[in-house]
């Protein structure tokens, strides 16, 4: 079966999906986008991801290129035509096509690209092992709240990473605290079990499981605490994971090749992996996690 | 008569010029991009621009897609479908086409596309009044010496600079210090006569004209320290100018709506961008140049 992508109005077989060289997401980084999971045929937390979507373009001053209902029409069509019921859905927006200026054009219309992916949940063995992370400065720029698809700094401290046998790169900032992984959100629980995670200011990206997943923290009465935590900090505390749409809560047993806690995948990340799932299938989950939703 | 684009081995009417939507230059803004004047139909300082290519290139461990001499006979073939005489000659060039996915891909082959566009110089009227620039803060990431496409910060300054009716932001580091435009480099003469811009580190980008007219001033006697200058010195200073590929020198009158100096273009600005045309047109910008040229 042929991969199916949409761009720009049309559907096309993924090998012909191409969008104008002057597109200014080619020649600016000029445009955003969202991956959403998609866990039996659902797109998980699809308003949340739409949300975000929106607010990224508004802080960057793209008009949505279409309504929210339209795009959930196109969503559920690529969905559709590709038969998929377990992976993710892509999608990114940018400013549209023009002569190449800096400046904004007067008049191009917003682009639109959506693929997905099958993908399968991580592996027993994968979760029962857990992953390792680097530590690495973080070099991006100072907007990272928003979505966009600007991730040059994000590929090279990844592909760093990958090359120290490492899975993910936490990024520290000049003060000596742990911003964010490259692709996901970056959790301690320290010796006193308290889970920390650093607040979405415009140092981080707000990730949809991040957001999710506190919910799910007030409903099992976690003691939680949002600031920034150091890699020292990290180094010593008794759980660690990272949170994204991909890997939901994975946890991390090593930190620059240091064993975190006693090596293990902790008890409380264990605790929240599984009441993320359960929010996923639509079940306890959202149940749980309701009266908490308007304390988050 | 239809504009053509060179890319990835074919040469496209500019309408049908596109890329996969998975090109790493769309989805990550992993890839990087020259700007070569073009004057009488020679490519201005080519080999510089060539030598700064292949070492954005290399910080960002992409290969090159091929050699020197074909890239050149490539760009002379784009000029001459299009006829080119006056103007500028665009390349960009990425990590190619992979599935998604932030690390680099094993074995994508790198993406090139060439364009060229007119352009006339800048007017007499244009000259002779200077352009206004605004200073903001520089939000960007920390390797501004690679000439990659991560430029979205740069367009959001430029599109501030346009609407406070100004044609460039000088952008200020969180010191004070100016680094550059948001696509030129920033100079200015103090009151003492001396000649002042940031040096090149991996807070600015190294600009081709930069280079070339640090030349001109070793062989034109000129007063020079290369160092970073505040927005005040600015403010003080006697004269102010721009350099980049398509504006060569350009007197700079105005900073956050303050005239500088008397108001109007300085004399060594003028003097600089007439030593700077000396040399594009391929005289005595030269021939004077060259005994400097080991000392820069």
């Amino acid at each position: 079966m042929p991969r199916i992508a949409y761009v720009n109005g049309r559907y096309l077989p993924h090998a012909k999906a191409a969008v104008h060289i002057e597109d200014r997401g080619y020649q600016f980084a000029d445009g955003v986008y969202e991956v959403v999971p998609v866990h039996k045929g659902i797109l998980v937390d699809e308003e949340l991801h739409l949300d975000r979507l929106e607010r990224s373009l508004r802080e960057l001053r793209i008009a949505m290129p279409m309504g929210r209902e339209a795009l959930k029409l196109i969503s559920r069509e690529v969905m559709r035509r590709n038969h998929l019921n377990n992976g993710f859905l892509y999608m990114q927006m940018t400013r549209g096509v023009a002569p190449r200026d800096h400046k904004f054009p007067a008049a191009a219309k917003p682009a639109v690209v959506m693929t997905v992916r099958q993908m399968k949940p991580a592996s027993k063995e994968k979760l029962e092992a857990g992953v390792p992370v680097i530590t690495l400065p973080d070099i991006r720029w100072a907007r990272r709240d928003i979505k966009s698809v600007s991730l040059l700094p994000n590929c090279l401290a990844k592909q760093q990473a990958h090359e120290a046998g490492a899975v993910e790169a936490w990024m520290v900032d000049g003060d000596g605290y742990v911003t964010e992984g490259t692709s996901t959100n970056a959790w301690i629980v320290t010796a006193d079990n308290v889970l920390v995670t650093r607040s979405a200011t415009h140092d981080i990206l707000n990730g949809i499981t991040r957001i999710a997943l506190l919910d799910r923290v007030a409903a099992e009465g976690v003691t939680f605490e949002e600031r920034p935590f150091t890699v020292e900090e990290a180094l010593n505390a008794k759980e660690a994971f990272i949170t994204s749409s991909t890997n939901y809560v994975m946890p991390v047993t090593e930190i620059d090749g240091r064993a975190i806690g006693n090596g293990h995948p902790g008890l409380l990340t264990m605790k929240l992996r599984d009441a993320y799932v359960a929010h996923i299938e639509g079940g306890e989950g959202t149940e749980a996690a309701s009266p908490a939703k308007s304390a988050a």
